[in-house]
């Protein structure tokens, strides 16, 4: 059986990753996911070398967390904005999931 | 002109990785992404290194792909839930997309 | 406060990400999100090794860019699969979600 949760994506210099999770384990989430990327944002063009060299140059990195609720997902979203947007480079935004076994995506539950 | 369709999305150990793809190719998706990814699960905080080793410990794997409608979409996810995830670390969860060319994603259409 | 945007996510052949990343510019996105990625797709099937050497093979890639409306999102998905996938693999589709910011995400607004 499927349950209505949303996904709250967060993409960032991999600099401040572990500030970023802190956030997200302080609201309650149980686990998150973590992807190398690398991109071109509105500051500044990210360099990317040629193939073969791709692993190199990942140097972002792309956070996703699931949690049950928009109102969960705004503080996580406002807090990593408030605390980190101003000084580093991001973007952070929010998608709807149905998911399983809700108990393994957060506490209490 | 674009097609309601349904993603689903695993995530979990790199070592079950092509036993999950024979359970989407078992259901007629003709492809799959696959992304290495690491992070932290309700089971066990996954490790990270500092930067500059950051891709020596993506042992995770993110499996998604993209299936036409929703109860085949819970068919893998079921699948993968009861043959795995009583043994392996993982999550499994579905998103609403949007897509061209519907026949490039599964078989027989 | 969330507003609602289009992701637009193509997975293709490293190859060409430069081109693609050219046709989003071009339609005024200010930045978009590129991940390592390998799998299997309707042409053939993508060789992956054993665990250990699973960042050499991951010669595909996703490139991600959020845009305020479908008819964007359909304007870039359009000519992605118009210039590139009749002689490239690839697929390209659309999600709905909701962002912070928009001004981060596109020009002259």
């Amino acid at each position: 059986m499927l349950h209505q949760a949303i996904k709250v994506i967060s993409i960032t210099e991999e600099l401040i990753c572990d500030q970023i999770c802190e956030i997200i384990e302080s609201c309650g989430a149980t686990g998150y996911t973590l992807v190398a990327a690398s991109g071109q944002g509105s500051r500044d063009k990210r360099s990317r070398t040629a193939r073969g060299s791709i692993n190199d140059d990942f140097a972002n990195i792309k956070i996703e967390v699931i949690v049950h609720d928009k109102p969960l997902a705004e503080k996580i979203t406002d807090q990593v904005v408030t605390q980190f947007f101003g000084n580093y480079s991001g973007i952070t935004y929010i998608e709807q999931v149905e998911i399983l076994r809700p108990q393994k995506f957060w506490q209490g539950e």
